[in-house]
């Protein structure tokens, strides 16, 4: 069996509670992704109820897309909790880079909980290892430096497992390292398919300890699925391409992973 | 004429404003949804406007899935000002019985206002009547328990009709008990139709006093819709589904209500 | 070249970032829509970050239709800096007329900030000019008095852009007033358009100074892209519409602009 698809199948087979504190642009599609590909989404902010919820949880993914100081202290607040269980993190640091608020709240949340995973595009990731970086809005507008080895470092500065999405999309814990070719350019002409991922993610990590591998897998079977509807003759436009992306990841079966997926450990 | 769809060509008719206190992740789908069938939505969350708010409006929808203390607040405060004009109000019950906040809050708003129409699934209904029952997230994960017992249960206790959804939908009011077999799996297989199930109620008790017979009804078009878009060639998976249940709820007609309606008075 | 294919192709080249802080309704399609006609979508609503984020903005979407005082602090917050930096600003007055809370944030958005084109429909606008209109939610129920005259008038007293849209949407200046007979009913059945028209304005506007016949523009491509889906065989209700709509928008070309663009400067 492809070992990613094995990880897809334990997924659909475990139905793992995947809790998100996410932002308001895309918190629908962050649900309705994660139970597309046959994982529970909740959706649950309030710091009265974060850390109660994230215990009954398999992941917890935390993304600062439309952050304020009080939604911080409910993401800490949960990965503290989730930390004491050893139940996995994922952080979507969207928008890093651009505002001070973004880039400072990133680095306190990495401060405050171990986070298991931290994800963003090239110019997010290079801002959260201080080097130079440009982001325009929750656009990458590039990153001085080589962006394998710039994941390479902070996965090993902060003992995680480092995601860098792009054209070629990177996954490094600092020891393996993951280049993924997989995706269409399609999925850059809807909005939310970078949070969407993280929700992918999230349900690979639930379900497998392995952080890098199955983040590389997460994103396999994200671009795999992305692939086919771009494939689709129903494709016309991101209207249509979106619709035909959500059938594609529920439909995504052991042939179509196995035929497509295109990645490689570095 | 059906009983039912004469109810639904009072709301295209009369088009009511149903105003809704709801979550973040649904909360396009359930104006929507609300759009679709022939009435006219409005979302005013804040303290300061949602009693002005329903004070022009039909009916009013609270659906706690992303709930802050803030937000019952305003909830509560829309609330007793329905109550004081006769205004119907729908409370879905969303994630009871899956943490402390989410239970305490759903009986608060039971005790400080009058709920006509008290909906959940059936953890979350065996939850607010204090059975045994397991809610994981938003999931039903089963109750102690015979549900259409508990339904009429709470249904006395509360004075109010209960709506509990599943693979067969409970409605009763203490006295009249309906049971509706309409709806199709693939329903599950989205985000948010549970909560759009909660708007259509609420688009029904906007034209109908018989809160028992409106939530019967309610359900059995949103049911039917839910066929119809299942047997759609369209229909490929989640994504496309969810297209076709839009243009299916928009075009109901009392053909097609009468032809599939499937629902009995026990 | 068609003058308002000419403003197109600048958003499509330059890319221009639009800050928006906007509803939880609809914030999903008014970043989408941003993105399909080639702009750059941010959504940043916390005080902390608005004015920062705008500093790097081309244009600034504000829109009261789920408000709250805080949210109100914020837009006043991001407008200050939007004129400090010349930096053009789009409200949507959502709701005003329906609720004291909007009508009041409203004005004193207005008092506080410059803002460059105010938009909403009939109800909304002539509320805004404190002559007797009525607003239902967020549906104009009529006003009483001529619509072009009201948006002239207006227009002067604030010295802005103002937008009233409907069947046939209105844009002036003051001086120069535009009549835009492109749209399509179709486009009614969906909740969002409205706001969605607002970010398409807001796009515009950061390509083009002269901001009444930016708002023209962006008003022909949205209606022109609206028939073109409703012209679609695959548009068959509110669900399928929708998605031809966005891919519509996206594939928008000189061609089709020149060819159906109904407008007139009266």
């Amino acid at each position: 069996m492809s070992e990613v698809y094995e990880l897809l199948s334990r997924i659909k087979a475990r139905k793992p509670l995947v809790h998100h504190i996410t932002n308001w642009v895309t918190i629908y599609d962050c649900a309705n992704i994660t139970r597309a590909i046959g994982a529970l989404p909740v959706m649950a902010h309030a710091i009265e109820e974060s850390a109660d919820m994230v215990s009954i949880a398999s992941a917890l993914v935390l993304n600062i897309g439309t952050l304020t100081p009080q939604l911080i202290e409910s993401m800490i607040h949960a990965g503290k909790a989730a930390n004491r269980q050893d139940i996995p993190i994922v952080l979507d640091a969207v928008g890093a880079g651009a505002t001070k608020l973004r880039t400072d709240s990133a680095h306190r949340i990495m401060e405050e909980v171990k986070i298991d995973i931290i994800k963003g595009n090239s110019g997010e990731i290079g801002t959260l290892l201080g080097v130079e970086a440009e982001v325009r809005g929750v656009e990458s507008m590039g990153v001085k430096g080589d962006p394998i080895e710039i994941a390479k470092t902070l996965a090993r500065e902060k003992e995680a497992t480092v995601v860098t999405t792009g054209k070629q999309d990177i996954v490094s814990n600092g020891t393996d390292t993951y280049l993924i070719d997989n995706g269409h350019e399609m999925m850059g002409s809807i909005v939310g398919t970078g949070c969407m991922a993280a929700s992918i993610i999230g349900c690979f990590a639930a379900v497998e300890s392995d952080h890098a591998f199955a983040s590389a897998a997460a994103l396999v079977c994200f671009g795999v699925a992305g692939e086919l509807a771009a494939k689709s003759d129903k494709s016309k436009g991101p209207g249509t391409y979106k619709e035909q992306f959500y059938d594609e990841i529920y439909h995504l079966d052991e042939e179509k992973v196995k035929k497509l997926e295109k990645f490689e450990k570095v």
